[in-house]
């Protein structure tokens, strides 16, 4: 299992993989390959010799295979009870009928099931970008509409919850939507994406202002639709 | 010295606390209690069975004397090269000049000198409501103007960099500002406030609208100056 030594003891990494389709907020959620139905969100720990935004970076190029990912560090979850030990004692009554206690005194589970800090990233991708790959321990993995994600594990939902909050809170000041969208897009396409994120219309005059106020954006050519007149302009996120 | 398992390993906590005072951002520095003239932030480590949050105002407490004080976890800094070596070597070399290698054979400098991970809060303060304590290992500590910081230690610099960076960018969205100043303020205190963080001026009406339309102060009794008519109005944080 798990060599106490390559990696820092207690840290992991939490990640909440962001995607938007069809007017819909959506999140990257792996099924791990054990009976018993557990969701978890992409997780993994820091090696000794690693920078941790590269640990992030490893643990989301394996689910997504995407090199360059935008993602953001929003929190750390530190609590004091913050352990694996009830979802891995579920796992394990669930999987190793015949030895159970066997499988406990594996060191890998001491290691485990010891109280962890978890690093919360959330990285914003386009879904179309995305080529899935299955990690050692995922079955499988979906995309979910934010509000029909399936019961996660341990404080997984609170993380979900803090990195909506989060994408929600950098909105303005990382340009972050940008990168949900993919790499030219009308301002209608901005615009769904806002009014997704924080369930609610914006008036489009206003709204349109304030995007472009922000002044990140290059205007491109008008996206052919057949109708010449009104064919919207297409935009993208300046190179820095 | 330290004690390996009452602590979580590789982690620790730097905190950046700031001050306002006489329109100048202040942020309280340290001085270590050893020969060499070393400043760092004030910082500590994690016990086992302690959440983080509580460790931060553990740490916090312990030199300004504040029970409840306003405080934001900002950053993680994860450097695989974050190590306290050189400074405890030069720590050691200027104070421990008979017995150098003794002293690096204790456990605690393999504990101390280990790549460590450290979560940043920043702190606010009233300064006039803080009861300066020594910590066990500070010889004085000071406020210090945020552009005439000493030098620190390590990556310290980076770390209140940071810090000043995200007091900016929560300043719209949590509040954080009022923290800074006197249970009742008046607008033009705020406005000084603002205009100190971010180094520049904003004009009186605007800033004022913006600000109330923030919906979060409530409006007092004029405060006293002896020329009634153009006394200004008293604010404060309305409670929750």
């Amino acid at each position: 299992m798990l060599e106490n030594s390559k990696f820092i003891n207690q840290v992991s990494i939490d990640c909440v993989i962001f995607g938007f389709e069809e007017n819909e907020l959506k999140v990257l959620i792996p099924k791990i390959n054990f009976s018993g139905d557990f969701y978890a969100l992409p997780s993994g720990f820091i090696y000794q010799e690693e920078d941790i935004e590269n640990a992030a970076k490893r643990i989301l190029e394996e689910r997504t295979g995407l090199k360059e990912i935008y993602m953001e560090q929003f929190k750390v979850f530190g609590k004091a009870n913050r352990k694996r030990q009830e979802f891995m004692d579920e796992l394990i009554s669930k999987n190793y009928i015949d030895n159970i206690e066997e499988v406990k005194k594996n060191p890998g589970y001491a290691w485990f099931t010891n109280r962890f800090i978890s690093i919360g990233y959330y990285a914003l991708v386009n879904i179309k970008d995305v080529k899935p790959r299955l990690s050692a321990i995922d079955q499988s993995f979906q995309w979910y509409n934010i509000d029909q994600a399936p019961e996660l594990i341990m404080d997984h939902p609170e993380v979900l919850k803090e990195a909506l909050k989060a994408l929600r809170e950098d909105i303005d000041t990382k340009f972050n939507v940008f990168h949900l969208l993919p790499e030219k897009f009308t301002m209608r396409e901005v615009q769904d994406a806002y009014e997704t994120i924080f369930e609610k219309e914006f008036v489009r005059t206003n709204f349109q202002k304030k995007i472009l106020s922000m002044d990140v954006l290059e205007r491109l050519e008008k996206k052919f639709t057949g109708a010449k007149n009104k064919a919207p302009y297409l935009y993208r996120l300046k190179s820095e």
